[in-house]
């Protein structure tokens, strides 16, 4: 639909597939990616398992032009995000002075030492530049076309904010949207012609229950403008015409 | 860690990866397959394009035991799962003469007719096997090791209900965690020793903030419950060797 360049997301966690978290980090780097003309294509969800992160990595990011990954960079013995990063592109995990005497710093400050576990905090892969944290000093990284971000939602924030100079700005989509109290079923027919005369937007219908009963939200993207107004304009008038009413 | 069944979800849906809806299913599954014992481990997010869909299927059914697909099962032009299901297994779709008379059968009873549109959602791939929706009649399918659900959570849940019959239970997994004040780096390195001595289990951190300082959520999951019970002994009695709190 857009010539703009891709992204991809790798969330790393057994606390999300385990059901014990819900993740809230895909719903916040679609709506950043969106703003700046980012089509985010792609998710996957992995085990905190080495081999499986590798795997997943390896063919994100050879098939988009952009990989986030979050979770797993903390101290502790099941952060192993850096380690598979560095495998992935057959690289060193190396100590990074730079980081390592933020981290003394920030600790210091606290009363705390930088014990080994720590010190992990400041191994990147080679060839890796850093993510600054704002937050806690210990860093992300970015690596060819991969940035690895901490899980935290309020940490993952800071990191992508510093993530996203690094990125190649598209088209921004436009989306607009109008949701009405008729089923799918009702409007489906007309709606495909309408998505049939405006090829050059994308056309989604979203139920969902309003009152008990069935109601769809429609939304028209595309990164013209005009395209879009015209969309709607047709989905106000078959929703009128078809007798329903907007929501 | 077990010789459990795999299970993985399929999310296909624009809507998640424009940032417009926060996915709601995934959370949902992940609990219902743990409480059963399937280990639920790789979720993919795709977008509405055929091919993506076909690609991505077909790897998920070939690595686990059991794949779940959510969205895009409706009358509307967008709803190409149940086509792209077919052409990942090779098979054409055909209309199910039962699931029509359902649909026909729901609709009269409010006074609408069975549209071509409405008609889609009787049509599944040769060899499905339809499964329930007790909420609008129209079926989701098991066809092989892949179960195609709705989107919409609500009648996900009744779907996921009727497919969770089929899947071959087994040992569910004792989870157990411990909440307390401290920050990972903090107690790392005690809990790798934990780790290391307790094999058959599978240990956890997941840091977060408490009163703006950082805590930590610390999880042992088995399927032993003794192994569990001795390893959450060990954290609570590192915890308090390091001056620590419970939360």
């Amino acid at each position: 639909m857009t010539q703009n360049k891709t992204a991809s997301l790798l969330i790393i966690g057994n606390e999300i597939l385990s059901g014990k978290t819900a993740d809230k980090n895909l719903n916040h780097i679609a709506l950043k990616l969106a703003a700046i003309g980012i089509d985010f294509v792609e998710v996957r969800v992995v085990r905190d398992v080495t081999t499986e992160i590798i795997e997943a990595l390896n063919q994100l990011r050879t098939k988009h032009d952009y990989v986030f990954t979050t979770g797993g960079i903390g101290p502790t013995h099941d952060d192993i995000t850096m380690d598979a990063v560095a495998k992935a592109f057959g690289v060193e995990l190396v100590i990074d002075d730079g980081a390592k005497d933020s981290l003394k710093n920030y600790y210091k400050a606290k009363g705390q030492e930088l014990n080994p576990a720590r010190l992990r905090m400041a191994q990147f892969p080679v060839g890796a530049e850093l993510i600054k944290n704002s937050i806690t000093a210990a860093p992300g990284c970015k690596i060819g076309n991969v940035f690895v971000l901490a899980g935290i939602p309020a940490i993952m924030h800071v990191m992508l904010e510093e993530a996203l100079p690094y990125l190649t700005k598209g088209s921004q989509v436009i989306s607009a949207s109008v949701n009405c109290n008729l089923s799918e079923g009702e409007f489906a027919m007309q709606l495909d012609e309408i998505q049939k005369s405006h090829t050059t937007t994308e056309i989604g219908s979203y139920p969902y229950l309003h009152e008990g009963k069935y109601a769809a939200s429609l939304v028209v993207r595309s990164i013209d403008k005009a395209a879009v107004d015209s969309a709607i304009a047709k989905i106000k008038a078959m929703i009128a015409e078809l007798g329903g009413k907007e929501l």
